[in-house]
């Protein structure tokens, strides 16, 4: 067991579990605090809110592009509840005196790259994106909003406990891969390349000091428990993680 | 001035007025009200909620493509008043025991097609279709409404009185069309392009009767008004309609 002092907000020593191979649970005291991560309080907002623009807009080409007209009507809801998510945290962000816009420029470019490189080429994917995505990085912020003063992270954690309709996505996936085990399959793979891109856009969003080890396997801990969650999505969509 | 009886639905004789020139309001009491074009409630409920998904998604594409994140920014919150907008008409629908996917099918392959040749070619005519074809579109549902049960008409009135974030749009719009007389003359002749196409669709909304006269021009003075707030939609963003 290593110990190293790697935080520069906290200049606390943390002691670094052994690694922890994929899907299993860090336990024990030894984990690494989440909150720890956390960078303050309007870089945390604005990259939220771009990030949940950005599934936003995946649900609503899902929504453009979709089979049936129930369909789309089940898919919209979905949207909304997304940008109503944005919304909010939008408002948090303004009513601390920032420009929402201005704000989330610095993190636009990493952003919409991971966007394009996310999109899926089909429709079937796309929506897969959108469930996967949107689980991952709305887990994601919400664990990271621990780290933030008690008032704020209880209304951001009052945001994320709002409805987001993920369930009627599962409904459409599973019909799909339910139908065709070759959907299935490719969809098993297109969820694997998912994580590991929506992870890295995560880690981004981390407050590392500018020494921070190299050694990205030192993060892996972190992120143990929200590659558990994403693979109890892809199991509610029969597919292997 | 002739008379015509060309109603189904009531069987009154209509006296139809001397046609207007473009713009032009209809005035005085010869007037064809608008109220007897209404179809039943679902499907009027039907249609406008279909059409206000329409604008949702032209709207939510110009989201996604915004030159900036701040004009993502005001572009997601127009498209969040008209994702309410739709989801409260599906309300309405629902209430009354109809299933919204369905009622609307009926109307997706014309609506489909009109979205399609009304997409625009680039940003700024995206944006512009969202201005000026929602502005169209909302205040024909709403005229259209008047002939609905005095209860749903005013429900439905509610709705299309909520806040829908036009003016935003047109500051948009306005900042590019004031920047370069190119751009103005391409949108001008984009905005005359899309008063055709929209009255179209909005006509395919009317409960005609099956033997109506093929003479279209019979139907101009109904549109006559929505025709005259078309070009005030023009105006305010420095275009000759």
């Amino acid at each position: 067991m290593r110990v190293v002092n790697w935080f520069r907000r906290r200049k606390k020593r943390i002691v670094v579990p052994r690694l922890h191979s994929r899907g299993e649970v860090a336990t024990g005291t030894n984990r690494i605090d989440f909150a720890e991560l956390t960078p303050g309080l309007p870089q945390f907002l604005a990259q939220a809110a771009y990030l949940q623009l950005t599934v936003f807009e995946a649900l609503s080409e899902a929504v453009a592009n979709a089979p049936t007209t129930e369909v789309k009507e089940v898919v919209s809801e979905v949207a909304g509840h997304s940008l109503d998510k944005h919304h909010d945290l939008v408002e948090e962000l303004e009513r601390r005196g920032a420009d929402a816009g201005d704000a989330m420029k610095h993190y636009a470019p990493s952003i919409d790259a991971y966007r394009a490189r996310t999109h899926g080429a089909t429709w079937l994917e796309t929506v897969t994106t959108c469930y996967l995505t949107a689980g991952l990085l709305d887990d994601f912020s919400r664990r990271l909003a621990t780290g933030l003063a008690a008032d704020a992270a209880a209304r951001i954690q009052q945001i994320y406990a709002k409805p987001d309709g993920h369930e009627l996505l599962v409904d459409q996936l599973r019909e799909a891969i339910d139908a065709d085990p070759r959907i299935a399959s490719k969809l098993a793979m297109w969820g694997r390349r998912l994580v590991g891109d929506t992870l890295l856009i995560a880690r981004t969003a981390l407050a590392l000091p500018p020494s921070s080890p190299s050694d990205e396997a030192r993060l892996e801990p972190v992120f143990t428990e929200i590659i558990a969650a994403h693979t109890r999505r892809m199991d509610a969509l029969g597919l292997t993680a």
